[in-house]
């Protein structure tokens, strides 16, 4: 070694980034990773667990999983050979982003979104351009979007977006398309409880990227799922930055069944959907609260008390939830995940006993 | 979209590269991907199993799997700071480089080596310098290796190496660590065959970091296991580009139980050695055969006949093997893991029959 220090060798730009990190806290109520609560039932978990006791472990999984992505096509109604599969959608991502970004180059995603974008397209030394949503409501600028797609290789919007639950319209999105330079990623991680999705676009549109992912509704987020649809041109370019092996045993039979049994989640997802607009009524009535609609699974919230203090309060309470008032525009805000009723019903009380004490 | 194509966004770095792919063969005899033949015992299996069954699913791994990091501490004598766990060790190797490589910078590496380095250096832009092995004999060529990491940000040496079987001398290494610009990335996926680690050296060389797996000796290549050891000042940044939540609940039980309980797998491995000197003695007898000397759990073997028709006539005799002959200086060679004493013995038997019949 020559006479410096070896992280010297470390890219400059990945030098000043920030980790993406998450400080663990227990708690009795747990809203702050917009985790399905309904839990897979235990007959479909024994199901999984009797398929990969049958396997040998030494063995790697499928290069290709084949049988997994065959009930995907039928699953999603896209084309087999469009379909990658990854341990969690954030592989996809990173792969899209390591085959289309370097310096040079340039993300554009709107701001504030899923950290993870920027943190990754830094990492290449590619240029982000932030398209700040609308102050007022945090809706996306859809006009912000349309211009800076026409000069990024790589456009991402997250649809409902996180931290803010909101939508991109399809006509809006349909715009986007027709304005971009290159790929325009939508992350649909939690397309379910919205009602919407990219896919009818897809056909029309070869530069349109659809990511799904088995951590929200599928109430999968331990076992990493996510799988990515493209034109098979796209596909076979991004697969490239793939890694091979990237599902494990354990993981392809959970998604395999759970997507062919898929009709036992359908009515959690309608429950946390119920749930969804119930708590949004109910904080709509509460003056000091500014919740923001929202179709995800979480709501965002603002309220005159500084973030980290109703956070901390909230705490001692039992109920965890996420403080994101770091992001731009989201100074005084909470995501908070929508739980079981009555755990809804324990982050309400304990939000009103914080409330009534402010001054 | 503009009027092109839209893969024309695609680094042509990317275009240019062709993906990582095998092609799927079924066969009785299943000697190419350098699986452990043994299995994890049943009861251990049902451990894992019983601990996922308890775990809920739908809730995301722990950020920095603690419990797991200590245990491997403890394993490896290396420091809790200075460990990364990774869905396979491949996403390691994609995170080191990814933090170090890019325009401008550039890998060195032992030519022939496993392909995913050279795959991954050049989907980030970087330069990549092959340091060819010795010709004669395939064995490491420590001048060159010395001489490419003055120059290149990072030298990686898979040690033993795949798909030759060779190691790098203690010596040698600490001359490459010496006279390296940044990080010298040793890959031990196969050390436990061996008898040999870079990890004595690790305490003085900052600029060091060791890549182990659990696909191999470890038996759980369906998995997808690996691990990082080195300075916290390099974990942490290497850490960046690691996706979080990158190892599924599964797969950490998996893990940790298998760490713990490790004795079982001693027998496997030294079954293994055994047998790979065997089958290298066996075939040292053959005259047609060169067998290049082995410390992993495959052998390296050349012959007379084009190794694609001797990969043909043995796969017609249920024995699948690995053709690497397509690789720099191995013309007509092909790469056999050691299974179980009877499939070492029908591959012997098969490749008997295939060379009697050539002229």
């Amino acid at each position: 070694m020559q006479d410096r220090s070896p992280s010297d060798v470390v890219k400059p730009e990945v030098r000043r980034l920030s980790a993406y990190t998450l400080t663990h806290f227990e708690a009795d109520v747990k809203l702050d990773q917009n985790e399905n609560p309904y839990e897979i039932p235990m007959d479909l978990k024994r199901e999984v667990v009797e398929r990969v006791l049958r396997r040998p472990w030494g063995r790697y999984p499928e290069f290709v999983p084949a049988a997994l992505i065959k009930t995907l096509a039928k699953y999603s109604g896209w084309r087999e050979d469009g379909i990658l599969v990854g341990n969690g959608s954030n592989e996809l991502i990173q792969a899209t982003l390591t085959v289309t970004l370097g310096p040079g180059r340039s993300l554009a995603a709107p701001q504030p979104t899923f950290t993870l974008y920027k943190l990754m397209a830094t990492a290449l030394q590619a240029k982000v351009i932030d398209v700040p949503l609308n102050p007022e409501d945090l809706t996306f600028d859809v006009d912000g979007l349309i211009q800076a797609a026409r000069w990024s290789e790589v456009v991402v919007v997250c649809c409902p977006n996180n931290p803010t639950g909101t939508l991109l319209d399809p006509d809006a999105l349909a715009a986007v398309l027709k304005n971009a330079r290159g790929l325009v990623l939508i992350d649909e991680a939690y397309h379910e409880f919205s009602g919407q999705t990219a896919l009818p676009l897809l056909p029309k549109h070869p530069n349109l990227v659809v990511l799904r992912t088995f951590s929200k509704a599928m109430a999968m987020a331990g076992l990493r799922f996510g799988y990515l649809m493209a034109h098979p041109e796209i596909a076979r370019e991004i697969y490239k930055a793939k890694l091979p092996y990237n599902v494990n045993i354990f993981t392809l039979a959970a998604a395999d069944i759970v997507v062919e049994k898929r009709a036992v989640l359908r009515e959690a997802i309608s429950k946390l959907v119920q749930e969804r607009e119930r708590v949004t009524g109910e904080l709509q009535r509460r003056p000091a609260v500014r919740v923001f609609p929202s179709k995800a699974n979480f709501v965002l919230i603002r309220t005159p008390k500084p973030a980290r203090d109703l956070f901390d309060a909230l705490y001692k309470q039992g109920v965890l939830v996420r403080d994101v008032s770091a992001y731009p525009l989201l100074e005084r805000c909470l995501r908070v995940s929508i739980g079981l009723p009555e755990e809804n019903d324990r982050f309400i009380k304990a939000l009103d006993r914080v409330l009534e004490n402010t001054p």
